[in-house]
């Protein structure tokens, strides 16, 4: 058995479906270990940490985090805020004085090395210590892993919504364009080709941060579709961008909001908006409707993979027992062993901290404006079981009479 | 029993979850009665009457049938179309030509409307025929009912979003706008009421047509709950308006899309940028967020109400069972009996028709930027049964040690 003292836990960056499975996961099998003497809960991610805000999780009864796992978004609220070297060497000052000896964090690549710079730092002060990110992000984009814990979840959201948009846009014919959140990585807006069941059905075209995007190929893509279908459904990420990495929507649009880390926010609606009145001016269709799927997507109530909550609960329980039975800190990965399952493997926190993976080529089609089969095999079993499934009339046509 | 002929059934106007539900309802009523010769589907609403574009729903297998029950937006298709009496003459033709004796057209003020033209024009012609309005809408408009089949799937949808904007929102402070279908009617807007559980959950504001909007309230409203809270969830309806009636969505930007009809377009997310434009200048509160829930809310699959599931079939199979067994017109209409349980009574076409239904005074509070008990026991058993529950952690703080 190794040292004994408190373990800290806190959630970073955007909230998803299944963050609070890995808290519960987390906190229930620490309980497990003897030499915990408490769990807290660190409010507001790193911002908790800082400013010792932290709740007793010993205390909250094991009914009430069952209930918590189920709920989207982060339990022990969430933040932006990316620290520096200094501001990690406040966060471990108050670890130290409340003893802690165990650190989880639940978030995405910058969360990852948040954790690695705090675990430096016990290092170097010869503090005993574990440290271990827990992964997390809708986007997907964690190296090192075959899918991260959120992803599965929002894919389902997307592959439903756009099932219900292709059944609509059918009813009412027109060109329909749906912008689904991923800045660098494609992911996301690739899940929405699991809505297609019948050939005619759309998404018709995807659209990825992966590949330059041209705004005339974009047109003659869309006016191909409609020739032939009269209608046609588009799948868009909010972080295309033109062949120098520009995002699309800072150079459609003026003035783009811009972030802590200076990054452009892409998150508004402005991107589907514009590109709706390109393909209303442009090709002369009348009706173009566009959607961005916004924070529906992440946090939409009870749209939720099997397969995520299992795998986002178990992630949580394999950090505690990293950390408190092998001793060792890292990065916890999801792995793919077979069709389907996974294995859990640490890695280094180095090697996964701030590095962001974006879709393979095998997954993108030659045009770039489609994803391929390898795809279809990679996401499909991710979004979990009960996936609806849309039906069609297949009654025959009637001879006309008149023949007007 | 009455005389012979064919049936035909067309759905028209905005898809929802439930459409589909009404549609087989009414197929598999009328397939019971012997003097029905064959059960015709029209394409495209209105459309299909005048084009003679008939699939032949005799045909189809009931496993089908029961699949495309479940699957939300219109199977037989939809139309915008809104007939003049020139229109109806020629629906009538066609009608006549393939001895179609009865009709059920499932759509909303519009489409009843249509129903009563067409049947008008039968009567004048001494022609023996049955014509039933199925009613079907997500903004819960129509006169004479206690609410329309769709409006209970939309309003769960509306709720589960906003229970997940809440929770998103409690993790990342800020302020988040989110823009919900309603021109006139604020019905499914106050749905999101539903999703508050906590004290300090939101939506906190709620803002509906049937208030004149002012952005100066607007604002002092969000000030209020941000300082309190420091954070502010708001509902809005995409059909606010002045005092005189201009939607503001008009007011705020200068190119406004109009319909066939001259209504403005106002499914757009530019109102939702503009308002959380004006929320970030006014009130410089940095993160301001702004959803415009667009075609997800009527078609998103699988988040559907059981009670609206139901009543949508069982309008459907009442409608062939007055026309075939009563032998007489009208729409059919649903009436709340009991805690919670409804009846279904014909009302004249006329009635119904072209009119549009508001929310009652008692449903909107007095400042006019929320809802009242009363709406919530009004909506809350149309969003039927297996609601999630958000749940939230109770464990207590601990106390500081280090007080920085």
């Amino acid at each position: 058995m190794n040292f004994s003292g408190k373990v800290v836990i806190a959630q970073g960056g955007g909230p998803t479906q299944v963050i609070n499975e890995s808290l519960v996961g987390a906190v229930l099998e620490s309980r497990k270990f003897s030499q915990v003497t408490k769990i807290y809960g660190a409010l507001n991610g790193v911002e908790g940490l800082v400013n010792e805000e932290f709740i007793d999780l010993t205390q909250e009864t094991t009914n009430n985090l069952e209930k918590v796992a189920k709920t989207p978004s982060a339990a022990l609220l969430s933040t932006r805020v990316k620290p520096d070297k200094a501001y990690c060497k406040e966060i471990f000052k108050v670890l130290k004085a409340h003893d802690v000896r165990y650190f989880f964090y639940i978030g995405g690549n910058d969360s990852c090395d948040t954790v690695r710079i705090v675990n430096k730092y016990a290092q170097e002060e010869n503090y005993e210590f574990r440290a271990i990110h827990i992964p997390k992000t809708i986007d997907n984009d964690l190296v090192l892993n075959d899918h991260s814990p959120g992803y599965g979840s929002a894919a389902r959201f997307v592959t439903q919504a756009f099932m219900g948009a292709n059944l609509d846009n059918k009813a009412l014919k027109g060109v329909y364009i749906g912008v689904v959140m991923g800045r660098h990585a494609g992911f996301l807006t690739a899940a929405s080709s699991i809505a297609k069941k019948y050939p005619d059905d759309g998404p018709h075209l995807i659209y990825l941060p992966e590949r330059p995007f041209y705004m005339d190929q974009f047109l003659k893509d869309i006016k191909q579709v409609y020739d032939q279908y009269g209608r046609c459904v588009v799948a868009v990420s909010e972080g295309i961008q033109d062949e120098k990495g520009v995002p699309i929507v800072t150079k459609l649009c003026k003035n783009v909001e811009t972030d802590a880390h200076g990054n452009p926010y892409l998150g508004g609606s402005a991107l589907g908006e514009l590109l709706g009145n390109e393909v209303k001016k442009k090709l002369n269709i009348g009706r173009v409707r566009a959607d961005t799927f916004g924070y529906l997507q992440r946090c939409f109530v009870s749209c939720v993979s099997d397969i995520d909550l299992m795998e986002a609960r178990e992630v949580g329980e394999r950090a505690a027992q990293f950390a408190l039975w092998e001793d060792v800190d890292g990065s916890v990965t999801i792995q793919r062993t077979g069709k389907y399952s996974v294995d859990y493997q640490l890695r280094s926190l180095k090697e996964i901290g701030g590095k962001t993976r974006t879709m393979p080529d095998e997954f993108i089609n030659e045009k770039g404006n489609y994803v391929t089969e390898a795809f279809y095999q990679y996401c499909r079993p991710l979004l979990g079981s009960g996936l609806p499934s849309p039906s069609k009339l297949r009654a025959p046509r009637v001879a006309k009479i008149l023949n007007k």
